[in-house]
């Protein structure tokens, strides 16, 4: 029996979460049930794409993941399922998988809506009950007709050079307050000195203890970008900076 | 082994949900453990009666449903576990059940308190316990002496006309600021339009997309009630309504 | 195949935890994860070793202990992994398993840092590894070497006598605003009151019930220490009292 992770928008306050977890026991029953996480901030299909694209891959092929931030639920946008890589994603067509099928061969269906389905609640009554057959061994393609079209990508933003800089952005910010950003080491050599507003944060460091408690610093991310932190304490609130922001490399 | 649902006022950041899993899963190698929220605000009853009302029958048959908010800790409330409609339910006899039990057969028990357990904390020492008696199998009625009383209702409100104008409340405010009534679909025929302190929301919709972003709409939600939302916002924080606000169905 | 606690301070909404229960389910595969907190203030290892001291003892022996709490990841604090009272714990050796070691022998080795470790995700790459290892039945010693030090044992505050009046001051401060203190019952007689600040709470009581609603009282927890309360309220808030906030036992 498969692992199921779950990735919402559904915060862990209301019933949303368990009646789906009840579909999913009910419908795979032993399946392996992962929490992801339910705090994507709701309707935020980016932070959605960027969470879902760190995680997925840490876990055994045959993993189904189930994503549902859905602010177009029971309107317009496809339902769909699809492998790719070897996993299996569940979930609306609405651009949070552009992460996920990045340069991957995809092979999709079209989830049709149930009879029954609440309009609002496709995570329970649509995309639960397609996860768990997935979980429980059901071939994709009994799931719905081929998918026509491929998953939605949302092409996320690029760094580019001004002269000598390199200008990339702020794509995330974490709990403590670090700012990862689009910039990738290759972008940035060693040489080069990071800055955020008109502030010189430094060259690329290894970890937090290079520098002294209190202080920014640069260094490549868990997810392999670069990330602006203060040791000890949060990038975010010391800079005011939110997704979207500036962050430079000046190479010479 | 069985699956046991977990509901509790504990938060997610103390020791008190880690020590009651232990003990359940010391006491009931092997149990499937969910948590269906610890987030319900603290001695908020009547939250959690609406969150186990719309959770529990999801579950498969035989599922253990632990639930405690718990005000009464230690003092005279009766301590229960029950079993209606081929579910279990376990914890304080305080009117949390009263969603589950309406309208069902109950054979319940007074669970007694074992001597050592600490007077503010029994979902760690007396429910905890019972509920992993109850999924390892043993007989509701090894638990304790068959309960006299029936578990305790506490009956919500319920909508009344005033001439051509059907008046329900809100029930239960979501994470999304979705305004949960007790209004049901039999009571709001499709020419009635909806109204919210003076602002006129309109009739029934199906879904989000049926109006556009920032307005208000409401919607029979998957809970089986009309709601009032905003479309890509929060109807609570638009109107300033919390749980008891009217809103009235105009027939006519 | 064993349980697997974890407890971090990386919150729930990044992709953090996520990544690291891939980590875990690909590496033991059927391993049962239970989430003790992730929301331990950021860096914040007196709290995490106090959640964790409470916690651990009511799984069964042989569970896996993965705690993070790490402010100091990839910097030159020693990565253990121990055994202690026939459980394994794995994490930094910062001071967090202070609580746990307290009286116990302990089998300690050093965890080598993987080459490919990013440096501020030990929780991931390294400390996640080594408890699937110990999870999927790996001895000890095959781990690392044996650690020649001892875990590192940072020394809680102790109560201290002023004449007839026992003073002790708070450890921890729980969802619900309850002052948990550092106060034991055998320093704190039947006929003793307490005191914060120059508010007198009085004796001992057994829990909420022995107050009327909004009222100040004092208990023996569920921790075992004395605790400060408000009924159906906060003390936290009602005292503005914090960590290490001086709570006051009058013997006379």
């Amino acid at each position: 029996m498969s692992i199921i992770t779950i990735l919402t928008d559904y915060g862990t306050t209301d019933s949303y979460v368990g009646e789906m977890k009840g579909v999913l026991l009910s419908a795979a029953p032993g399946a392996t049930l992962v929490d992801i996480t339910h705090s994507i901030p709701p309707g935020d299909i980016a932070s959605a794409d960027y969470v879902l694209s760190r995680t997925w891959a840490h876990y055994p092929a045959g993993t189904v993941h189930l994503a549902v931030v859905d602010p177009g639920v029971g309107g317009a946008r496809v339902a769909i399922a699809f492998r790719a890589r070897a996993h299996f994603f569940v979930g609306p067509d609405n651009g949070l998988f552009s992460g996920v099928i990045r340069g991957a061969e995809v092979e999709a269906v079209v989830l049709p809506t149930p009879r029954l389905a609440a309009p609002t609640f496709h995570g329970r009554d649509l995309f639960g009950p397609a996860a768990a057959a997935l979980a429980r061994g059901e071939p994709l393609g009994a799931l719905g007709e081929r998918y026509a079209g491929i998953p939605r990508r949302v092409s996320g933003t690029v760094p580019h050079h001004e002269g000598k800089v390199v200008v990339g952005e702020v794509i995330y910010i974490d709990r403590y307050g670090n700012l990862i950003t689009n910039l990738t080491p290759d972008l940035v050599p060693v040489y080069a000195s990071l800055e955020v507003e008109s502030l010189i944060v430094g060259p690329i460091r290894t970890t937090f203890g290079d520098v002294p408690s209190g202080s920014l610093l640069a260094y490549i991310g868990s997810g392999g970008t670069v990330e602006i932190a203060v040791r000890d304490g949060s990038a975010a609130r010391r800079l005011g900076l939110g997704v979207g922001g500036k962050v430079k490399a000046r190479l010479g």
